[in-house]
């Protein structure tokens, strides 16, 4: 029997203390001490209380000998003991007034161990009796900038409209480093493991009702209840867009699944029928996934599939132009009398006006390149434009950074100084020196609130994506909302 | 009337000395200074000649004031003069003895305008009636570290096994600085342009032959004759593995191919035709076309499709399995003799060994990970390894440098030590403090001759692009060659 009449989780995500059971007080790097710097770095401004059999003190903090000893109530445990401890620590929280234990600890039905699956039904049972929620094992938690809650000390402590469900906490630490860096920013993000209590469904009725996510991102393994899933799943997608990254689609990727959070992965025709039913926007990989979140945050909806692709590269305009296409986006041909406006103060030589719009020799000419893309924008043929920036070929005019710079100040105006969407394509180099300077430019482009991407696929994916769930999904009011 | 009866085109790569015709005299970054710079960094140690009706000194090299000035002889001639002054260069060159012009020059058929058509003509008109040949015009020419020519300053001076043929300049220099990052190394790089004189047919031929050449890479936007470059294909593709990239697969493609070379890009069906009959490895992008190249050259054959995929990280462990089966690979379970010996010594908790193999809880203990790919790489279920490393994973554990380090230490001992082939996956982060110690990660998987990847999803595609070819091509002793 589990819990579910509980009528919201709001107080998951705004406990009156947090306690952290099992952390360590050995020095150093040791994994239960993540959360601690979590907090710190999130500047959690309620009661933190860490045990340790060991008592003494963690950077100022005393550490109480057990739960028993913390003077008066307790709200939000994370349990960091072993799998042996876990029921017992339940018990005692519940004792002491908890609410919810997040058991980060693994060890549990995912080993597939029967002394181990038997240790988690231990868990189940015990926290029903005692009706403490449980959020895991083998999983995160809860990271609610809002709230200040992290579960690492290297996530933005701003919040934003990213609303994720992730079985995994590895993948949700991926999809919010990686979308961080550009741009995106987070409302709650669970990572919920072997859900042994609450699941995908507790989660996703929440997040879908939650005013502070506008956009729905989830990475599932499998699910406890494939009806009550599905029902959620029809009751979110007619509020917001859903991104979907559905892991275990294979069987090697299923037997993954079942070592990871012990679930049933399901088959990969079902699942895709059913993005397909709702309106889901399925993805295959966590780069997707972010490709996605930052076009649907960043890009205003173009009015159609018609783009202007602006760079400098004749082979890159070549390239990018099939991958628009291949993705049922248009790159039309520039009228004469738009390509005459151009030429009116551009080279004929080394700069292509026919879209793509090469633009190599002039690419230094910061006023050349503004009043192309003012000229572009205003045509009628085009619904948005993308300019593409390959850092490999400004090597030979001098140091990376400083192009870079002067590219970033011709380009990068603020989304809405432009009359129709535009989007970045910044290739990604890992030469150290021009790291930095690609680094630059993505800042820039996250402050200009433009949508910056890493490859001409991603671009044209992303962008395909997002234009095909406007179409099937004309309901959502999501990018009122956002202002875009 | 071409010159296609010359018997080899070995003197392209051999001149006795290099004249730039036109490089400008001012001060700075401008882009005829990129070939000089070039030939000075590749260390290019027969005679330079520079030419500007300005004369005076570049970099304590002397600037004849025209090409009939030069005393003696010239051989190879980089023409950098506007599409105006070329016809009367290469007369002036043939006067002084040239083989051969390269003209990074643009602005002749590219540009769709008569009088540029009319200028390109002329151009082929003089060069057939003096008997010089022409690479381009409108691209960046040759680079071949065995003679020390160069087209810019950053390509290695090593010498490699791959050949690459590309029509663009700018997707060129980007091919050899991706690849080169990875440890791929290039015999000769020819962008050609517009190909009036020299094209794809004459190149493909020469470097079917080319004993310095193993390997070859092929970006192509539009054939001048179909039914030669055919042949051509048969004969290179019976000798060595070839990779193409075809530009101009859209209508808009075709478009900016006009536009960027004034080629004809032919329809896609009849390229995917070609390529599956000749057995050509077929790429979209240019990173997949790295990714197979890497592949080509440091992954040992594997003898099978059955692969073990080891790091840390659960939900990670799940996405790298779909992906490898998604696309034809297997990840066999570990049999349970495998399992009971790697349990030995490894904590049950945290540490899921199916295979995927997940120690994510063991990942920091260098003795664990050596005895466990040791007993992996023994079992005679697996034909290879792939060990994933994902950045994000490691911040709550210390600094990130030393960790990757240790990880490196760990993980890549050479590629020869091992008694099966071992690819690693290093997700690429873009935090400046990350992205050293990833560069250093990716250096030293490059010492090892390890390949490495960028995403779990290019790691699959490419290993399996390899082995379809191998098992298409079985005639290719490539690998024999190298050592492989």
């Amino acid at each position: 029997m589990k819990n579910t009449h509980q009528p919201s989780l709001d107080f998951l995500f705004n406990p009156n203390s947090i306690t952290l059971a099992g952390i360590t007080t050995a020095e150093g790097g040791h994994w239960t001490r993540t959360f601690l710097e979590g907090l710190i770095a999130s500047e959690f401004d309620r009661p933190m209380y860490l045990v340790n059999p060991k008592g003494g003190e963690i950077k100022g903090h005393k550490v109480y000998t057990s739960v028993t000893d913390i003077p008066g109530s307790i709200d939000y445990v994370i349990g960091l003991v072993n799998a042996q401890r876990a029921a017992k620590l339940v018990e005692e929280c519940a004792e002491k007034g908890a609410r919810v234990v997040h058991f980060c600890t693994a060890g549990f039905s995912e080993t597939g161990e029967e002394e181990r699956i038997r240790l988690e039904s231990e868990l189940v049972e015990v926290a029903h009796r005692k009706g403490v929620r449980i959020i895991g094992p083998n999983c995160m938690g809860i990271y609610s900038p809002k709230s200040r809650m992290s579960f690492t000390p290297t996530f933005p402590n701003e919040s934003g409209p990213v609303g994720v469900i992730s079985q995994s906490g590895g993948n949700s630490i991926y999809i919010v480093r990686q979308a961080a860096l550009r741009g995106v920013r987070f409302s709650k993000v669970i990572s919920y493991g072997n859900a042994c209590d609450i699941d995908e469904s507790d989660l996703l009725e929440y997040l879908a009702d939650d005013a502070d996510t506008e956009v729905l991102a989830l990475y599932i393994e499998g699910i406890k209840d494939g009806r009550r899933f599905r029902r959620a799943l029809e009751q979110a997608t007619k509020k917001k867009p859903v991104i979907m990254l559905k892991g275990g689609n294979t069987e090697g990727g299923a037997r993954a699944v079942a070592g990871h959070t012990a679930a049933l992965a399901g088959s990969r025709a079902a699942w895709d029928a059913l993005c397909k039913q709702l309106g889901i926007i399925s993805v295959s990989s966590i780069e997707e996934m972010v490709d996605v979140l930052v076009t649907l945050l960043f890009l205003p909806l173009p009015k159609g599939r018609n783009a202007v692709l602006f760079g400098a590269g004749g082979g890159a305009s070549v390239l990018i132009t099939d991958e628009f296409e291949n993705r049922g986006l248009r790159v039309p041909a520039l009228p004469q009398e738009i390509v005459a406006q151009i030429r009116e103060f551009t080279p004929v030589a080394g700069n292509i006006l026919r879209n793509p719009v090469d633009y190599s020799q002039a690419i230094m000419n910061p006023e050349g390149v503004r009043k192309t893309l003012e000229i572009i924008l205003m045509w009628e043929g085009t619904h948005f434009l993308v300019v593409f920036v390959r850092t490999g070929q400004f090597v030979h005019a001098g140091p990376l950074a400083a192009r870079t710079s002067s590219l970033a100040a011709m380009f990068f105006a603020n989304q809405r100084s432009f009359p129709k969407p535009v989007a970045v394509v910044l290739e990604l180099s890992i030469e150290p020196h021009e790291a930095d300077a690609i680094a630059t430019a993505i800042r820039g482009c996250v402050v200009s609130r433009l949508p910056v991407y890493y490859s001409f696929a991603a671009a044209a994916n992303a962008i395909n994506l997002i234009l095909t769930h406007a179409e099937n999904r004309p309901d959502h009011r999501l990018r009122r909302r956002l202002g875009l």
